[in-house]
């Protein structure tokens, strides 16, 4: 009889929102994990988080977090601007890494971590592009790569948030919530987007002066589909993210209310949308770590990797030039080697 | 006791597709109305059609058929160049007009027309855009008019056929088919169309060389809100019409998959999606066509008017000269005086 | 070239909340149809109706205004007892009927009817089930008849009302309520019904003491399948008419709610639930109207007739039987001849 | 910094269908579980089993496995007429234990266990009825519970599966499938069931001769509220399990056909219906497991228990007996001490 492996040992850093989450989840959700370590710019944050793990401390320094003995993996949930020194001392360390996105925050650091990893031999760079490890995603490529939708041409992507915090202006709507559709549109059309357009319709009384919100986002592909991105992050209503692929056969949509618990009351029939995106992708986020630590304890990782951050970093950079100049502007990228 | 009103007697020019379907409708199944004048170009037709009416003759001359004695009011669908002249003709004699889109085929002849109307002190001109009587049209523009969904910000439209004849190119998906969202939309938001764009996605490969089908058109209206079209007209799977406002309080759809007769077999559960436009809107002809009679035997017309059919030709105008140029394409159109 | 036939005149009797919406309808949107005289045993109401039909009058007497000179047909929506005398004179003067539900009161005078009818060697009772003429039924009993559920074995039906008048207790509810599942039972399934059973839950706290809502009542048929029938009369929501039938091969529904306009509003999707059985069924109303026209004009009827009458107050008596014994009991018909 | 608990040390005993899914998820799914024993009356299937499980050997005799001194827990997927003693051997050594329904084959029996289970003075049984931990069956009980149904007066319940073994008799679709309803019948209303009925409508052609299937169950609860639940196994169309609530102020429904992926090809809309309960009810199972191995780690359990097993067992034999007699019976169970 085999010997069950031995739990990977995590480290996680930047405990914010989506860090705090992650740790909550793998010390207790995820199978063959231990959190070892927390890291967090804001160490009282961090010493909080650490005390409700057992077994997990903090370590104050995150490339000294990456490097400690009892760390065989890292989760990095940092500020954007953080990431590309703390994924290159994971490669430098040679050990797996989930990093949030963005990957990094212009295009060169991006592709400068594509080729480092190439250099190292390995496969250690996911990109925490969660709806890759949804269901509805996942059964929405394979029914196109089936070709039960015949040749795919258009992809009608919705994005809409209940609201977000006051700061979070048109580039942010592209480079932190537009992202998600990037990805998936290169996830489901296996291929690349080569030009970005913005429209900007009245915006909502709702958002600051000077911010467009909603905007509707134009991509376009290698072999020329088009993709459409209504973002709106200010409805109030709740969060929606829909999908609809239109083929030559026929068509498909993920993403619609769901008949979970449906009422009928007060002369109405209805359900509840989904409050956050945490509720939403939950199962995501659980299949995403899961599959995450059971390869990270082979030595490699199990999902989109350093060339999908890269790619996503030069759309959406393309993107936001495209807000700031009403013009259809197209994505700079390398070809893959 | 007053005495019922006598029965409206009634024209129908052009007895193809359309023309008979609504000759068949009058004389079978609209209130108050007796067919009395069938007219076509090709004279075999007409008398076919004429020959299923009780009390129906054939006229050979369109004009001749709008002046005869046991005329009170005429229904116009013939072919669009047909149209100047015929409606011109219900004018000058008085008489109330039902006429299918398009009003005209340029827009001076349709402007024109307007001035006649005008000139006549009296409303006489319908045009035949029968959605504005489809029951979830008038809601969805009642529910914007409530202030229910607040400000509406943007429109979905999706317009899909499951097939077309070999001939029905790209200029023709937007005069033939954008035309009804370009009424829709202005009927739903209240204002007008002010500039048109055309994206050209990877055709399907059922389409023609040359031909641009899918393609999603993009309206610009006066307030600065957008409206986006998918049309794509040989789909091979149904016809779905499908309308989102999204507006600063909440979204409402139209045309959604109806749960009529849903079926549970063989693994899968569903519905039939309406496999043409005389099943999806037959409703809303009828009542188009009920209440049109109503009016025109009160001597008017309650319904879409000679205005609406000007835009719908200026914006069509537009939408054609933004296929062919690949450009936005402001749209020409007179002040409303 | 045929002219065109004469309108059909017609008298209604009772002019209720039934009758005065069929007089309406038939004034202004059953074609070929001419209201000429309007009867209810409380004169002021005939009036006010009558006063709001061009051409028609009073006739005070409802056997006069049957054998009145100008009318052709006669549409009765007078209370259920005064139905066997109504009924009966139009046989005798051999003019069409459209009678409402309940054809007469009692087992042996609807048999009689029956008999009257065949005597005159025509068809001219028509019992108002207009359930038959709704769309939905139409399609789901076409889809039965097709083979594709394979053989029916069971029938789930919901009849739900938002509320009813104070009086309208547990017998009433399977005579006025439960009446219509019967039909619609016997109209899917193609048999007769020979058993009841009544199942009575804990009441809603709305009903009176001693009143039974909601109940189930379980229907047997001939060859030994079982409808279920949710009757609640007081639920406060919605209408709500609801058929599930359960097939060898698969399963088919009707009535579900339907996406007409369908909302996401303040974390919420949904859509309103039909009010009532006037908006529910507005549509087969006016289908059972036009044919009914259509084949009066013709000097017959078309649609449930007087032996679906019969069997309906047949199966209801024994469903009164069963709510006032607690048992199950069985159906007394004659065979049909 | 604390230390993180040991993992739990789980023997499943029993690798059938369900327990070779149990012991598969534990050692892959389940965090802080290791699988260190399988037992199996067939012993090659416990070893196929358990050399698929790093860390996991073969104990032939079940007592003896549930004795083992690396077993901390025990989950129990044997033949039901197994349990009682395994079930009993576990409260002897005084450690957890999840067993799959039945708890035991007789009411005696059953009514033993909870007896055995209070001697020990802790909660150390919990019963597989794996729908508690279904996130739509929570969040149904949680909205009668708050009142937003009002009252509940009737529960409408739907058991289909594709198919069964051709052993599969009447008494079986009781104990095996109604039993599912049972339990949530009481988990949903929170009382007893007191007295269950059998309806038996027509077979479908390919249940064997002298089965009932599909049958219609209806079950009285303490209080005077009613279930029906329509089982039926041989639908050769899918798993469906649904349930809707009739409460005084509305209706909730749960098992809804899932708009996961909704296509619209061939003329149709629609989706896939689970195909079986293991799709349908896998994150139920998976809840069900963390929940169970989180409380088994501190000596406890954490769901339905003996007390529930038993009215399981008792309501099942009542179900059995109605089945058989054709008459109505009445529930012989205990009161809870």
């Amino acid at each position: 009889m085999s010997e069950p492996l031995a739990d990977l040992r995590v480290a996680v850093l930047g405990v914010g929102l989506m860090g705090s989450y992650h740790a909550q989840a793998l010390a207790t959700r995820v199978k063959g994990v231990t959190v070892t370590v927390i890291n967090d710019f804001f160490e009282p944050k961090a010493q909080e988080v650490a005390a409700a793990i057992p077994g997990a401390r903090v370590v104050t320094d995150p490339i000294e977090a990456i490097n400690a003995e009892d760390v065989d993996a890292v989760v990095i949930a940092t500020p954007g601007k953080a990431h590309e020194d703390q994924v290159r001392a994971c490669l430098q360390r040679g050990i797996p890494v989930l990093c949030e996105k963005p990957l990094t925050t212009d295009i060169a650091s991006a592709y400068q971590l594509v080729q480092d990893e190439l250099a190292t031999g390995r496969t250690l760079i996911q990109v925490g592009f969660m709806r890759r490890f949804d269901a509805e995603y996942v059964q929405l490529r394979e029914l196109i790569a089936s070709g039960g939708l015949g040749n795919p041409l258009i992809v009608h992507c919705t994005h809409r948030n209940p609201d977000v915090p006051p700061h979070f202006d048109s580039e942010m709507m592209i480079r932190d919530s537009v992202v998600h559709e990037v990805d998936a549109v290169r996830f489901l059309l296996d291929e690349e987007i080569t030009a970005v357009s913005v429209l900007k319709p009245t915006p909502t009384s709702s958002a600051p002066a000077g911010f467009h919100d909603p905007m509707i986002v134009i991509l376009e592909t290698e072999s020329g589909r088009i993709a459409t991105d209504e973002i709106f992050v200010r409805t109030g209503v709740a969060y929606e993210v829909r999908t609809e692929v239109v083929g030559e056969k026929g068509t498909a949509t993920i993403g619609l209310d769901q008949n979970l618990i449906r009422t009928g009351t007060d002369g109405r029939w209805g359900g509840q949308i989904s409050p956050g995106f945490v509720q939403r992708f939950d199962g995501a986020y659980h299949t995403e770590l899961q599959r995450w630590a059971d390869a990270a304890r082979r030595g490699t990782v199990d999902g989109p990797g350093a060339w999908d951050g890269y790619a996503a970093v030069a759309v959406c950079e393309a993107g936001a030039e495209a807000v700031r100049t009403g013009q259809r502007v197209e994505v700079a990228m390398a070809k893959r080697s």
